[in-house]
């Protein structure tokens, strides 16, 4: 999986990289018990920091998305936890998203469109 | 309309106002031609700092959302710009969140129910 990095975005990179491995993860790019590079190894592709990979790693590991072991590295953990609920913070930013569209004359089915492309089949 | 900050939020103080502004002017709850409170006087009604607010007002200002003089200060503009289209930082929040919700076991319709909730009728 290629990691892209938006330098204009007001995300910080750790988080850009920890939202890229989610949605992989989500699409199937990334398959349960997938081997993700060494913190280094990816620093040193992406040329950044190893502390913001680290970051990133250690984020989705609290979260839940992968775990770490020092003699695999880090992995996609197989079960991630279904808490069946959309968090309040990710109601509240599609909320604003889904208002933003509307003001902008989107047509509500343009985001529906969007929302079945990015859940998928 | 009530401005609900929350103070665990990531998001910062001045963006919270800027969007609860921007969903009230998509909802109809603010309307076109309304008057918003002075700088000062909401800075007073949230107990926070005049300089939270007014970068707020200036945000929405820059994005087209509000109008600003001297006599009548800020208002609802009657006119908001049509792009017609979702932002490319929206388009990847929206991905990340359905990406997210999905793997949280949150079956699709229940995140298009809310995208219509939110967009209205």
């Amino acid at each position: 999986m290629i990691i892209r990095i938006d330098e204009l975005s007001d995300v910080p990179i750790y988080q850009q990289i920890r939202n890229q491995i989610v949605m992989g993860i989500s699409s199937g790019e990334l398959e349960a018990g997938e081997q993700l590079p060494t913190v280094r190894a990816l620093a040193m592709e992406m040329g950044i920091n190893t502390m913001t990979v680290s970051k990133a790693y250690q984020l989705l590991k609290t979260e839940g998305y992968i775990m770490t072991d020092r003699k695999n590295g880090a992995r996609i953990r197989s079960e991630i936890e279904k808490q069946g609920r959309i968090s309040t913070a990710n109601r509240s930013e599609l909320k604003r998203i889904v208002s933003e569209a509307r003001l902008s004359g989107v047509p509500k089915n343009e985001i529906i469109k969007l929302v079945n492309e990015y859940y998928g089949g």
